[in-house]
């Protein structure tokens, strides 16, 4: 029998891994609460007739389609359709399809719940998404995803509490960031002041690509989707502009699409916001930067993108403004602003530059030793007695030579080791190992309680 | 259009119904690792070949297959397969599905990890699974399971200490239960003694129903199976053996079945549980019950099963020990043993008894009333101050009129507005007022943070 192993490009999660995982999502799950957001979760499967549609073709293509239970087939066999076909056959075969991102589903969740929702409506919601990708480094087909989001306002304040829930959790995490911003009507104004407003999809994905290639690549692509010399000149301009100062950069831009009302609205959206950063009593490392596009449609104000300084890695969170996430599915002008963490880039981060605090461990803290069942008897109730005091506790389950026991220990790394034998139990001092240090003391076992919770406090 | 909405039996969960389950899912995984089980997660989609057989029939007509990517149909053509038949075409066209339970994956997840596992390995796992069942009242397509195992050991002491963990979880979560206990070795050695070893699995599925039918049924399905009137009396004999004492009616039970060298295992070893968590020194709920009989063939020792008293519901968590779990993926003589709650009926459960405690919320503590950008900007850096103490805050968005930013605050049932206004701010006294008693104080800001600390903490 050949060995059973995880599907191509899934993954499973070891203790270790999971203790490095469940460290980063309960940071960012804790800073969410911490700003009001509250949990939501929808389910792991939707209706491709939510999902079909919303991601673009490449991203249709990338669903993962789940069989209609019982006979399949029935249906398309009544309705005479070409079964021959993979194309047809789908439609007929499959109704119900993993869910891509957790922005559609939310989507669909406030135009479904939204009697019982109170507006704005402050969400986050942790949980896996597929998408039937390549596997590569870095990329796999199930991943989870950690948004947060608020709906039904548009006040700046929300964009201005998104970037400081970010630096808090990045400041918690260790990790030295940039957080990019821009927005989206600045780059629509600069469309329009050279006359290309019809092209504006089309600009900012040239635009987005600005990260992987050059100035003379972006122009060409501009070249070729029928901009003229002089506007893709006056763009460059634009992007290649280098100034430190935030609000210096942003006179620059506005002096020169100062004919585009559109574009002066997001200027004085971006100071507003940059406003609020300034006064926020911390230090939110903002930057704004022109050559920000992110190429997903549905942003239409703030956008902004967090870059983790010292390493070479893409984006480990972004977000932005939208303005109409649920009118697909009836229900428009619900304005709203997003951000989202990305955990499985966020732990390689953490992994590459070693930030991980050491205690970040799955295992127990304390192992007793078993010297066979009369003692064990007599120590069940102080290893209760652990872990009411909060001290994870396991009890070695057979009575096996000592240098077994220690080693089971010491592979877990697990802390302590506790050692009490029948002349300890009569004494009421139990031997107290620690298996890092190796020191090794003899205490009461209220003594080794308070000395062990101390410790697991520092 | 239409309003979108979830696929048929599966559920969004609200903040209000998520704060409730996270009380149960937090109880239930800081039990598990203080009991130094360790987190592991596996994917939500396994391959099929790693699925199918495992769950009967019945459970492999359950299982959500998920379609292949891209040309799904061109293999099943190639091979000339007839592709008008539902079970012929979905091996050419699937060969992943969803996870059904998670004790399948995690005896893969074993054989695959073997070598970077420390055994006795002692894992948790809390994960949704799903089952294309007949959708029903609190019967879902997706739920989550919460199972803690034990794998590599046959000491008894495991048993004993999952039964102090699920003691200490519902201790915890205020639900008053029973739980119930049992040895299939038991149930072999009565099979045994009336010369029906061979019927043994039909035994224990009839066995199994007593819980939801009557003796008299029962004894005619084992008529039906093809057991004699004597043998019947005999089972019907020990099933319905009344005495609350555990000892005693072990001690009636091992004077009938004697003669078996099986039912003797299972009588020590349900004595020897017995008595160690009688050495516990808490209280664990336990009681001996013969007609406890669990259906799943893979249990081979202990079986046990939770009741919660004073209301009517099924088994809210249940488990056992089996002897060979990984021998269907090649590796022999893997003994574990293994509980899962079950945390939709808890949540029921808790629901139905009032039991959640009234200060799980997922909302904010604290909002700070909008009285305009001037007011704000000193405000930024409280509301930061706040959040440091461990006190969820947010800012209303706008300056909008009082008595719409307090009804969002009761809307969503925030405990705490603070009111800072011009006057309040140059004093450096503010409101403080408490939501639920209608209450308010003036205060300093350190006051504040002082004071809903203490409350919070209560």
């Amino acid at each position: 029998m050949s060995k059973p192993s995880t599907p191509k490009g899934m993954r499973d999660f070891l203790p270790v891994e999971m203790a490095g995982r469940n460290h980063i999502f309960n940071t960012i799950k804790s800073t969410f609460q911490l700003f009001g957001y509250q949990p939501i979760e929808t389910p792991a499967m939707e209706l491709l007739s939510t999902l079909i549609g919303k991601y673009g073709d490449e991203g249709d293509k990338l669903l993962y389609k789940v069989l209609n239970s019982g006979d399949f087939l029935s249906s398309a066999i009544e309705a005479k359709a070409n079964i021959n076909d993979s194309r047809t056959l789908s439609k007929f075969i499959s109704e119900k399809g993993l869910k891509y991102d957790l922005t559609v589903p939310f989507a669909r969740f406030v135009v479904e719940h939204y009697n019982n929702l109170i507006f704005p409506f402050k969400r986050y919601q942790i949980q896996p998404v597929w998408r039937a990708d390549r596997p590569q480094k870095g990329r796999y087909r199930e991943f989870y995803q950690c948004d947060a989001d608020v709906i039904g306002s548009d006040s700046l304040l929300y964009e201005y509490e998104l970037l400081e829930l970010t630096a808090s959790v990045f400041r918690k995490l260790g990790i030295d960031i940039i957080i990019k911003i821009n927005n989206r009507k600045i780059l629509s104004g600069i469309a329009e002041i050279i006359g290309y407003s019809d092209k504006f999809t089309d600009i900012t994905i040239a635009i987005d690509k600005l990260d992987k290639t050059s100035i003379e690549s972006v122009s060409e692509d501009l070249l070729k989707v029928g901009l003229d010399h002089k506007s893709i000149g006056f763009i460059i301009k634009i992007l290649s502009f280098q100034e430190t100062d935030n609000l210096k950069k942003l006179e620059f831009i506005e002096t020169n699409i100062s004919g585009s009302e559109t574009g002066l609205k997001g200027i004085s959206e971006l100071k507003e916001v940059l406003k609020y950063c300034a006064h926020s009593g911390q230090t939110i490392p903002v930057e704004t930067d022109m050559t920000l596009a992110r190429g997903l449609n549905y942003y239409t104000g703030t956008i902004i993108e967090v870059k983790a300084n010292n390493v070479e890695i893409g984006s480990i969170c972004g977000g932005g403004r939208y303005d109409d996430l649920t009118g697909v599915f009836g229900m428009p002008g619900m304005s709203g602003v997003g951000i989202s963490f990305g955990a499985d880039r966020i732990y390689d981060v953490m992994k590459m530059l070693n930030l991980f605090p050491e205690q970040i461990t799955a295992s127990s803290v304390v192992m007793i030793v078993n010297f066979g069942d009369e003692e064990i008897l007599q120590l069940m109730p102080f290893a209760n007695k652990l872990r009411q005091n909060g001290i994870s506790t396991e009890i070695y389950p057979a009575n096996a030579k000592l240098k077994k026991q220690f080693s089971y220990a010491s592979d877990k790394n697990i802390e302590f080791v506790i050692v009490a034998g029948k002349d300890e139990l009569s004494s009421g001092k139990y031997g107290l190992k620690n298996m890092r240090t190796s020191e090794q003391k003899s205490m009461s076992p209220i003594e080794i309680i308070d000395f062990i919770k101390t410790k697991i406090s520092e």
